[in-house]
């Protein structure tokens, strides 16, 4: 078996951390590597300070394939993330003469004032992340992909990302429905999870105005195993004299 | 000035990694800490691995005045958190008899199975937190507050922490939106950053279908150099001859 591909998030932005913003950015993410076989196995939030956004990126660097950013790439004095992954890097960071011209071309001229020129600064040796909503782009360098806090430019960045990513085994999943208390077939649930190593089974409660229930998710690399553990609990719910149903994952 | 009072939170839980799931708890309680004066510093989320649990739980414990962790304090086998706990702090877990009295009171005869009397198991010297919600409590070891994932009940934990917590003063917010590109105003945006240090402030631009703009806030905890640096801002817009509008906090 090939090693896993792995990635982490880094979500950058006081905004985040105060609760004025919801970030919606790691799931997103996380279903885009999902789909290319691509593991996220950590997740951190950290504020606009350089020493912070720093640290994490080189804790997270070494230890995951990927790492992925995002937030602080704009033109206002809060936005310090390219500045923080140069000296993260130990490299130079510039004015990129390709980012500076589309800039240029994009303003009015006397409006491509000197914070927005601080969108053109690249860490050297790093390549561009273009996408199709901002002329401002993001940058990789090294395993870490530097990208927009605005959900609809990372998303789009995304796009220009997916393809130079290694891609490993998707992660088959098989979710179960029941109307019944998680504790009432937790035991068998455990016995599945133990007859079925190469699986990992979450279960995870609903309440909801028509009552409760747990949703079963069944998640492997190994479809039949997975299908197995997935008929396994079926069965379990089933001796309990309940209905379960198979959902879309 | 009294040193701040900070705090970080731990989700756990492999169906925020996934993306199967939203968090919506780091938010949450990083406006009831607000309320209370505590500055979130941090958020991290692991999957259900109890080295991961261990590892970010003792790294901030140490660096944080609290840490929050939310998730897998349930009765089903991937519910690891409690016994990760007591792992971080080198303690002993066992039953909880009052717990396990208030479980068992709960349950129907012969309902109160193995996988359920799990969620009694509290970690040596740890105080229970108590919820309004779901008679499974969740529990304090020294500066760590070990919640649930489901957000109604974490919510309810949350009610009786936030009596435990040290309070700081409050941080003041100015919030003001205008229809202008944060380019625009940056320059002197920065400039009022730089008049006034006691203050930060954050640019998040917005896009909606009637046009874009970008909403500028202003945190400090002295009222006068947030209501100051906030009337800064709004005389730079209007310079740019754009209206700014203050918005509720």
């Amino acid at each position: 078996m090939s090693e896993p591909i792995t990635a982490a998030v880094l979500v950058i932005g006081d905004e985040i951390l105060s609760g004025r913003t919801q970030d919606t950015n790691l799931g997103y993410i996380a279903k885009v590597l999902g789909a290319l076989g691509i593991d996220m196995r950590e997740g951190r939030i950290v504020p606009d300070m350089e020493e912070e956004i720093v640290a994490a990126v080189n804790t997270l660097r070494a230890r995951y394939t990927y790492v992925f950013t995002t937030g602080g790439i704009g033109p206002t004095h809060d936005d310090i993330t390219a500045d923080a992954i140069a000296k993260a890097f130990g490299v130079g960071i510039d004015y990129h003469p390709e980012v500076l011209a589309a800039l240029g071309a994009r303003y009015q001229p006397g409006e491509f004032n000197e914070m927005r020129k601080r969108m053109a600064r690249i860490p050297d040796g790093a390549s561009l992340i273009r996408n199709s909503v901002s002329t401002a782009p993001g940058f990789q360098l090294g395993n870490v992909f530097v990208m927009a806090g605005v959900p609809m430019i990372m998303r789009a960045m995304m796009e220009d990302v997916a393809p130079r990513l290694d891609r490993g085994v998707v992660v088959v999943t098989a979710t179960i429905s029941a109307k019944i208390a998680e504790g009432r077939i937790a035991g068998p649930l455990a016995q599945v999870q133990t007859d079925y190593k190469t699986v990992a089974i979450g279960s995870y409660p609903f309440y909801t105005p028509d009552g409760f229930g747990v949703q079963l998710v069944v998640r492997g690399r190994e479809a039949d195993s997975v299908e197995a553990a997935a008929r396994a609990i079926e069965a379990a719910i089933a001796g309990e004299g309940v209905v379960a149903t198979r959902i879309s994952p």
